[in-house]
């Protein structure tokens, strides 16, 4: 077997999921941040650990594949590990299994660590301890986030950012941006095709009293480019969403 | 003791807190909803085996009093029990305690059960099995919610529904509602004050396609009324918050 795997579960409660009584995938990456913060907390490397030392885990870069979604009261199993550590990244794959064991889909996050006073990245290279004993040799079959190009172009939707919008960071909560793009969609759309890849890279944090731009452009035929701006200046964050027909289940 | 209390413990994971690291009202009230469906399906009641006839709980009214609120990374302890069962609704009560066992406070929520197809409420005192033996003699300490007077006159702020808004009913979520009402306040305000009580009285659905309608109006000195009406037509929900100054941790 591999080595240096954490799993966790989590119930899919009726807050978890979307019309269609399936996992969201905000629920899902808000899940990946609860299980690298508890793998994270319990290798040492954690959030409450670090916060001491006025340095936080920030997610850089996620890419998220599914090819099926947990369902209303299953439970989500998350495999989680770290496949690499770099100076500036950590990289932390997720493999998702249902109760019976039957793998869901996978994920793959990108992750720096700042220095709260500083807002720069510090050198994992340079923490005490030693964090490469860490890294594990599973495989992870999707492939890595990349930075997405920029479509700021493109014509967009104003949002105002509200306080129900703003997290523990007192910035944009990773998942609402999630939320925000899959808003851009109507709900028949969302009941006929589900998301096969999804992929986000946060660039720069919102916070209250700035506006968002949202932009999106489709690329091809179910897949679509995003960024959200902010203030007409700095982009928050870039997006890409694979869409496929939905398998009646009818 | 007193009978039949069901006691759940929950996590307060980032997810779940606002900008004050302070479990936020909607976490709270998403959780009356989870323990009240975990109790109701250990006794027999739950959503799983009404939905096979049909039957769904409804959350009809709620008044939340919090003296504290439970902290990032505290354990959330809800103890849950029936306080009464009446032809047309449930009666059921929550105290909510930190990990050291301290009382941070209290919630009183009131349930029918309703038909899908028909949607109309059907006669709990009909239902096969001895519900009423279910009843507990644990008191409540605070006011039962009552019906929220009508605001609907004041001005108000246009929000269309969105994809996100919706749940696994097809409707608008509950801890939507409460979170467009904190909206209507800015971070500052949501910095300065804590939310006392919270009432709110759930009268029609919202689907995706309607326009909500947010009516607030200043009743006294920190205590705000909300309506949402419906476009322009229905009332979705009534809500009175009291808040109260927050104590300095600084």
């Amino acid at each position: 077997m591999y080595s240096n795997i954490a799993i966790y579960t989590y119930e899919v409660d009726p807050f978890y999921t979307d019309p269609n009584k399936e996992m969201s995938i905000a629920a899902i990456v808000n899940h990946i941040q609860i299980a690298a913060s508890a793998h994270a907390d319990s290798c040492g490397w954690g959030f409450d650990k670090l916060s001491e030392s006025e340095t936080r885990w920030v997610l850089a870069r996620l890419a998220v594949e599914m090819n099926t979604y947990p369902q209303l009261y299953d439970t989500l199993v998350v495999e989680t590990w770290v496949e690499d550590i770099t100076r500036l990244f950590s990289i932390r794959n997720f493999e998702f299994k249902n109760q019976n064991g039957e793998t869901l889909g996978y994920a793959c996050s990108i992750w720096s660590a700042i220095n709260m006073e500083t807002r720069k990245s510090i050198d994992l290279t340079s923490l005490s301890g030693d964090i490469m004993s860490y890294k594990s040799d599973k495989p992870c079959p999707i492939n890595r986030p990349v930075k997405p190009l920029s479509i700021a172009d493109t014509s967009f939707l104003d949002l105002p950012i509200r306080y129900s919008d703003i997290d523990v960071n007192r910035h944009v909560n990773s998942t609402r941006y999630i939320e925000h793009l899959l808003d851009l969609f109507p709900l028949d759309f969302h009941d006929k095709y589900m998301i096969n890849r999804f992929e986000i890279a946060y660039q720069n944090e919102a916070r209250f009293g700035d506006t968002l731009e949202l932009h999106k452009k489709e690329l091809e035929p179910l897949k679509y480019a995003f960024e959200i701006k902010k203030n007409n200046l700095e982009t928050a964050c870039k997006a890409q969403i694979k869409f496929k027909p939905k398998q009646s289940t009818n």
